[in-house]
């Protein structure tokens, strides 16, 4: 019997450099032999992008009907588009033995505390709300009000980091590589994840 | 108001080698930022030991004075002597913010477990039985009734790890301390520990 992989969740407010650090993950990511979960989304590609690699892009119809067949992890709705997570790759890559890795927003990773608790919930923060400002507008094109709508929300999504296992600040993006790897690594040590194949050794199983 | 400190409480099967990892750990001590709690024992010092570095070492009246003080955070009696870790050291040093390490036999751990359920609880595990066999019989004095026993006492030992938070393989010392150092600094990231001053930077505190 193969040993079941680790669900580690990466989630965070609008803004904070999640896929960045996503990113930096998988570029080192032969240090923690995780797979990454592609998410599906019914948006418009962008220019650069992959079908498969940054997403699934599907369109709205076939969407619904993943959800209506019970085929999602977790979605949710932005800006009248899709975004979320199939369940099937994940359950399969966690049988397989291997560790699945997410990258999703804040409600979706509550989705998934839910139906996948033993997983482990890392919550991405802004070094202090300045700097998080200072990304929120650092784009460019947003008006006023966008700007304070954004603020609130993370002002709120930082609340529920009571939700989470971990909570890694994003200061410096190897930093925050570096923080989360040792975290992968060092749940893989925590009793309730190896005590099986120790029962084995003194012969209890 | 000082952020308090962490308790990190290493234990593990008789003969597992706590003792050599927690040398080694205080050798390379500067990376984790720890004090190290000595214990208190009524056993004779032994060439080359010193008062208040290996142990203090205090007479059996001294030591009963001290539990019925409700001094001890946890004692025990092995062939004879009283073994233990001061109370007092411990708080005051969690209080003044700095992380203790305790190294101590498992029924100790347990103790320590119900009084300061916070504590970051590591069980140090041997490769294999067999090693742990020829680690038991390799001192070369003990006959076969001691090897049994202390074998049987082994295999009870790791079926406590339940009760442990970590499982850390001692196959080699430095591995095994590296282990411990990413457990420790993982922890420092875990929410209900830092979670307050997230709080206060959002200005909810």
């Amino acid at each position: 019997m193969v040993e079941k992989g680790m669900l580690i969740v990466l989630s965070g407010p609008s803004g904070v450099g999640k896929g960045t650090v996503r990113k930096a993950m998988l570029r080192e990511g032969s240090l923690n032999h995780f797979k990454y979960s592609v998410s599906m989304t019914t948006r418009e590609k962008r220019p650069g992008e992959q079908d498969g690699v940054d997403y699934f892009f599907r369109t709205r119809a076939q969407f619904e009907e993943q959800i209506a067949q019970g085929g999602m992890l977790e979605y949710a709705q932005y800006v009248d588009n899709y975004y979320g997570t199939p369940l099937k790759y994940v359950q399969e890559t966690l049988d397989s033995g291997w560790d699945v890795f997410l990258e999703i927003e804040v409600n979706g990773a509550m989705q998934v505390r839910q139906k996948m608790p033993d997983g482990v919930f890392i919550f991405l923060t802004p070094p202090d709300l300045k700097s998080l400002r200072h990304r929120i507008t650092g784009r460019g094109s947003e008006d006023q009000a966008t700007i304070d709508k954004r603020m609130a929300k993370a002002r709120e999504e930082i609340k529920m980091m009571s939700n989470y296992d971990y909570a890694v600040v994003n200061d410096q993006v190897p930093r925050a590589v570096a923080r989360i790897n040792q975290i992968v690594q060092s749940e893989h040590l925590r009793v309730p994840r190896v005590i099986d194949s120790y029962r084995k050794m003194i012969g209890d199983k």
